[in-house]
């Protein structure tokens, strides 16, 4: 990688998740005498003759009576396909909407080994289809298509919402076999889950500990203008101090806000057109990586104490290299580019 | 998966991490029109002629030149190789050894941005060459074998502690492409860090939790013999009760003990010979997996108020899939053999 430099190692730890990073552009100069760690099958698109659907993908258009049944979908003007967007419940749900939710702190304390939980499987497992055709990406999208995407998530988890015993909802983008996707067709998912998933209670926790340290919220403020990649009227997409992955991007509303769900239509706009050149950006100069995105939003039901110190934001990872058992044991991420460095790159990228 | 059955799913909560897990036998069925998430390289050692050290590999012996200082060596018996465990110097470290190593709390709220904070990267990484051979692996080695690799991991990080900056010392082993290893030739690294890395404060925090509570230690507790694969006079093996990964497994010390570094030989015998079988396990019911294997030890200088629920253990995680968005936005896996199930099957392989 260009800016690799003569830097030396340093450790860092970021004020959101209050993750220590070790930054060591030494790293990416081993050597292997295993297969490379490159991307499977970076482009899934790719293979696909332009425009026809893919005999059996069941989330192209036409083949909708092989999916799992929809929750709504966003029409397309009446002379194009039947519809744009398709949000639809997964065929194969982690959690499932016909069981019994569980009661609050149920099955508690009578567990067999001290201070373990279980509870049914309660929840929603939805998959959002960003397009009706097979050979489009999100990015091939314009801006209007990108932000009817995010206001379809929005949307939908305006409703998992109201469902009492949801406590949170992850949006997320698996793009590409290495990071995850099973299918192939464009498309994101979201889990509305009865628990406050550990990460979000560690983000909550750690950005609170800033919050009530200094009276600031972590995302509020970036002074440093070399982490930068591109702004608009509503949002910075930077790459984080202490970034976990090379390349990883941030894009984050500049005004305060703790709920992604509360955009609007001209912020969804703004949001679909810097995600839209974000992932062009990482598309062109990674070489079409596999990636996922993810949301972070704050948990439904927070006290309002809460709300000034959490601030939604949009997490954008490609998939470069493999983690290791030190990533596992430790939690703590080896990173061998500089995120100066990866902005510098991504900025001076025309997309 | 043979045990799939037609449970559906369930979330379970453990008690060390505090991590929820979502069990979903349902999950396993889905299709792909992707590449296949199996191992690129499962048998890293195969395709070496056997016995004979791999030309360009600087971790077979004779080759000892070409890597980095040696630290210390365990020599074998006269007539036979010059040694039979090194370990040495990370070529390309991640932390450095050289570097200042930083005041406590240093660069603390200085920082651009609330919250963050960076500090030279400092620290030790090294690498234990398990055998001189190209061809063997970890549970090729006979009991006492691994036995010593295990003694060579303690004496270590003994070593490691003496240092007063370094905080933690996380020991790893990544077998196979899918799990990381850019090296093909049996070995184990470890990372000594001045910082105690996040997971070990979340594991930390959770069996404190507990213990005020409950007034029980997290793990030296297991009344459910379901999840038990194999017992030793020291030390249990089992799947545990919220496993993140298909077919983890732990193995714990049956007596309370907050240090992997205080083993002694006896100890590390026996661990060596439950680990070898674990290991085989693996390998034969689930066809040479990648894997990692992590200790979880505690941080030194903690208060001797902690060593009451501080409980060390050493975690086996074979990589059958990847993880996508949901897991690394959320924290929370999704894992679709329930623990039960899979501790029955690897109680019943003979090995
Ligand atoms: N006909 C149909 N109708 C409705 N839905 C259908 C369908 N056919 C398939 N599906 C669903 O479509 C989804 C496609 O999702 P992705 O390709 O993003 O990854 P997947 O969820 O398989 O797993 C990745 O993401 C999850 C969550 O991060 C990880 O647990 C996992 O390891 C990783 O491989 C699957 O969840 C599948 O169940
Ligand atoms: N001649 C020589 N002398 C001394 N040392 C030599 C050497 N030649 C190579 N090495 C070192 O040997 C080590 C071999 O380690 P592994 O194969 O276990 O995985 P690696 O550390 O490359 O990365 C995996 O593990 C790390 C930590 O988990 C992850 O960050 C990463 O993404 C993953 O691929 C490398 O760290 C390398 O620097």
């Amino acid at each position: 990688m260009a800016a690799e430099a003569s830097r030396t190692s340093e450790a860092r730890r970021d004020a959101v998740f209050g993750r220590w990073v070790v930054f060591s552009p030494a790293r990416s100069r081993r050597p292997t005498d295993l297969k490379s760690h490159a991307p499977a099958n970076p482009s899934p698109g790719a293979g696909a003759a332009a425009g026809a659907p893919k005999p059996s993908c069941p989330f192209c258009q036409g083949r909708e009576s092989e999916c799992a049944p929809e929750i709504f979908r966003v029409p397309a003007p009446p002379d194009a396909s039947p519809w744009r967007i398709r949000v639809i419940e997964n065929l194969y749900p982690a959690l499932r909407r016909d069981a019994e939710p569980p009661a609050p702190e149920e099955a508690g304390e009578g567990e067999a080994t001290p201070g373990e939980r279980a509870v049914v499987g309660f929840g929603f497992h939805d998959v959002v289809i960003e397009t009706p055709r097979h050979d489009v990406r999100l990015w091939d999208l314009d801006a209007a298509g990108v932000g009817d995407v995010l206001l379809a998530y929005a949307r939908r988890v305006r409703q998992l919402m109201e469902h009492p015993a949801v406590k949170y909802v992850q949006v997320f983008k698996n793009h590409g076999a290495s990071a995850g996707a099973s299918m192939a067709h464009s498309h994101s998912q979201m889990l509305g889950t009865p628990f406050v998933p550990p990460s979000v209670t560690t983000r909550l926790n750690c950005m609170k500990e800033v919050f009530e340290r200094l009276g600031k919220c972590s995302l509020c403020e970036f002074q440093s203008k070399d982490i930068l990649v591109s702004e608009t009227h509503n949002f910075s997409a930077i790459v984080p101090f202490a970034a976990s992955y090379p390349f990883e991007i941030w894009i984050i509303p500049r005004q305060h806000s703790s709920y992604f769900h509360e955009i609007d239509k001209d912020m969804a706009l703004d949001l679909g057109s810097l995600l839209r050149t974000m992932l062009a950006k990482l598309s062109k100069q990674l070489n079409d990586p596999p990636f996922n995105f993810m949301i972070h939003s704050a948990p439904f039901g927070v006290s309002s104490s809460c709300l000034p110190y959490t601030h939604w934001f949009l997490q954008i990872v490609p998939q470069l290299s493999l983690i290791g058992g030190f990533e596992i044991g430790s939690g703590c991420y080896i990173n061998p580019v500089f995120p100066e460095d990866a902005a510098k790159i991504l900025r001076e990228l025309d997309c």
